[in-house]
């Protein structure tokens, strides 16, 4: 490329990074004031979240426009382009994020009010972790760090052992008190989504490797984890 | 372009195609076996669809390594870079299809066979409607068909209306049967799972609409189906 050519494409790296902090901002928010809804029977704060995830959308699709156009304008070749790439893949990930969220504060209205019961109590500490996550892997995008994108990974067997303790709870729970079985089912689904945030963090965060070092991380055995999930 | 290299793109393309048409098929029928292990508790059918997404995972890195090599070595541009694009995100897509049949088949092992009861009975007929719409987006893609893509998107409401129904029934089941309850749970998940290949398959047919056309299909209000859903 030329001189030109490198300053312009260095400009629009840049912006493109940008993007997905903001993206990657709203979409940690929304983690955290998904499960205050949860907790707190917050409907307004549902919607909030609900009506962000649109503008989460939003931003993915300006990063794609903008990885198109700086790859027809630019042609940019090897460590650059592999950059391009990784931060559609990134957007594509932070919007599934996004859309977990959304499927939580979803959930709060399913929650029947008089309900408001012990299985509630697991979620907050499990949203926390998955939230740090998404933090975490942000940074480590934002400084190109592969050694924190591989604890963000490491710490998905957190998430996951927290998801079959909560399931254990809540299925024990329901057979306690079949009258609360349609709210405690919500409560299974809202674990099963933060679970999943965590395993796209994870994602993001192979994704944030491979961008840094061309290499993908070492497995962290996820199949087991995953294998293990309830 | 130079004739030489238009030559070669559409030879690329051919192929890109091609193997998403290969990982759509492996995708298709994992939806179907998965469904087959958990109704009639086929734990080694589980296993073969379990081991078939490692295959699908591969494709879809192909796809990106060659979709990577399109754009860098042909400098692909508007159309083109569109479909290469749009290849990629497909890709990704039906990976993560191949994912929810891998779930589903891990659950076989997680329902007790013991209790091989009667809202097992309420997924073979979702799960093929998932199934058609996969078959159907395909097709879709091949042929370049925006109509046939939009009629994928419309599929996407009765899926989402077996789930409400099915979520109902199970709830109801559970309610009745304590001691089933764990089971049953798993059931709940299997019927979320193909919901949302539902909606990948859906995301796809956006895709494949919008390589074929540049536009997005109009919003089959795709909320409200969300808001609605259990």
């Amino acid at each position: 490329m030329t001189e030109h050519t490198v300053k312009a494409f260095d400009e629009d790296i840049t912006r493109l990074r940008g993007m997905i902090a903001e993206m990657g901002g709203l979409a940690e928010v929304s983690i955290q004031e998904a499960m205050e809804a949860i907790s707190k029977d917050d409907q307004e704060l549902a919607r909030k979240v609900i009506k962000r995830d649109k503008k989460i959308d939003a931003i993915e699709s300006d990063v794609d426009k903008l990885a198109v156009r700086i790859i027809a304008l630019r042609a940019p070749m090897a460590d650059d382009l592999r950059e391009v790439i990784a931060a559609m893949k990134i957007a594509g990930m932070v919007e599934r994020i996004g859309d977990y969220s959304k499927n939580i504060a979803k959930r709060v209205k399913k929650i029947e009010a008089g309900k408001r019961f012990a299985p509630l109590a697991l979620l907050p500490a499990m949203g926390e972790i998955a939230a740090e996550m998404v933090h975490d892997v942000l940074t480590a995008h934002a400084a190109r760090d592969p050694v924190l994108a591989r604890e963000v990974i490491a710490a998905d067997d957190k998430v996951d052992a927290f998801y079959n303790s909560i399931f254990r709870n809540v299925v024990t729970y329901m057979m306690e008190n079949p009258a609360t079985i349609s709210s405690a089912a919500q409560i299974l689904f809202v674990a099963r989504n933060i679970e999943r945030i965590g395993d796209h963090a994870s994602n993001v965060a192979e994704m944030v490797h491979y961008a840094a070092t061309g290499l993908y991380p070492p497995e962290e055995d996820e199949e087991q984890g995953e294998a293990g999930k309830a």
